[in-house]
């Protein structure tokens, strides 16, 4: 948003909850020239007080998925994925749910390709939500069309730390309307699928982008043989980089090539030159 | 090379020059499952030690751009320039130069374009260093073919912090046979020009990526009028966050409506609603 917003010209403040946003965030929306004000409380106390204030204050606009200009805008990801995917669409989309914005919003697209008879079937949404924030799965579990907010939301995967979605009814129609499901996800199981997606398939993503492969890796079985799988990766790794533990000062430092050799042999799983 | 190794399967070490490296690139190495191993001394200095280690040993292959399967594969970008841009050349394509494999590239891109037949011109190239690790341009502007190394190079712009550039010969081909020009930045140009990039453009890149934009301010009058000319930005800001200074301590802190609500008004030009 500060990225458009800069590009615009328009005036950008980034409202986030004291201490609860990735450090990577913050310096981006900072470079792209916005204005950063904390909010005392959680992701959910912070959304509400912005759509509280900027309702009696002419000239501002919340950008959140409540905005649908917002929801308009990412619908094209189901454009992108039926192009990407040399246009046909998938037999399931996964994703990472918080907010819930992008499953309404993507849902949205897919229906609007079928309508407009562009094609003919539609995907079966899943939405993958952390255990300790998972407010839409546990309504879509007791089949109901309105959810009980979490009020301590908690979870690594801070992008779907919210307890208290502003399109959760939105989300929980993708659902049903796609006959898709909701599923939920521990922080282990997202810390190792964030890795497994790194450290196998070269691709860095946020913990809450790793939602999804988490939940694939729990479901993959169930699904048909050759069914289509596209999961969305919502953000890259870079911006949240403090959940990677990496002390550089724990690198082996070395002063001549006796020292890098041995260690370059060392790493080799034999000794690639004899003794 | 780190996400491209995990992609295939291959055992990767980076060897970096201690604290000299932004660690975002650490950190996205580490999350690919590279090795990290640190030399005691600057970029040339490990550049150096790494050759000559590798040369004795079987099994392992040095990926900069010394070697040349990664000039190959980053000539490419000159075929996306070209597509693009509407399958067009443009007149000036302006790069950050380092270890001065990516001008090597770039240039090596276009003249196959030329010489398959399939573009008439190629586009002039324009080579950008800091003035503190600047041996490229220098031998340049003195008509000579080979540099004389810079033994303690120094810039903000940590990518380009390069004393004696391995690609240095065939960088100077290309300014040459290309009738471009090398120019030199201040850190303090690269950072202003960083900040115009992200703050107007809503393109955040690291530092190294903003020296061309920098120069181009420089020569921008001088350019042909209508010229087209490509900036190409290497590295994504995130990489380098560390120089953004940014104390999050420091944003506003509010509590409830009252206080968003004066933050907001503050923030435009003018008062939006009555006092």
């Amino acid at each position: 948003m500060s990225a458009y917003a800069a590009r615009a010209g328009v005036t950008a403040a980034i409202i986030v909850p004291a201490g609860k946003v990735a450090a990577g965030k913050m310096v981006q929306a900072t470079a792209f020239g916005a204005k950063i004000i904390r909010v005392d409380g959680n992701f959910d106390d912070a959304l509400s007080m912005l759509l509280q204030t900027i309702s009696g204050l002419p000239g501002f606009a919340g950008m959140n998925s409540v905005n649908p200009y917002r929801l308009e805008g990412q619908k094209s990801t189901a454009f992108e994925i039926y192009e990407q995917l040399g246009f046909s669409v998938p037999d399931y989309v996964v994703l990472p749910v918080g907010n819930a914005g992008n499953i309404s919003a993507i849902w949205k697209g897919f229906k609007e390709l079928r309508d407009f008879g562009i094609t003919e079937k539609v995907p079966r949404m899943v939405g993958v939500q952390a255990v300790g924030a998972s407010p839409i799965a546990r309504a879509f579990w007791k089949g109901s069309e309105t959810i009980t907010p979490v009020d301590d939301p908690n979870t690594v995967a801070s992008a779907i730390r919210i307890g208290k979605p502003a399109s959760a009814k939105k989300a929980l129609a993708a659902l049903r309307e796609s006959e898709g499901m909701a599923l939920t996800v521990t922080d282990e199981e997202i810390t190792a699928a964030r890795s497994l997606l790194s450290s196998k398939e070269g691709i860095f993503v946020e913990p809450a982008s790793a939602a999804p492969i988490a939940a694939l890796r729990e479901i993959s079985g169930k699904l048909e043989k050759d069914a289509v799988v596209v999961c969305v990766c919502t953000g890259n790794g870079l911006k949240d980089q403090e959940s990677i533990r990496i002390d550089i000062e724990d690198a082996p430092l070395v002063s001549d090539r006796s020292g890098l050799t041995d260690l370059l042999e060392r790493l080799a799983s034999r000794p690639l030159v004899p003794a």
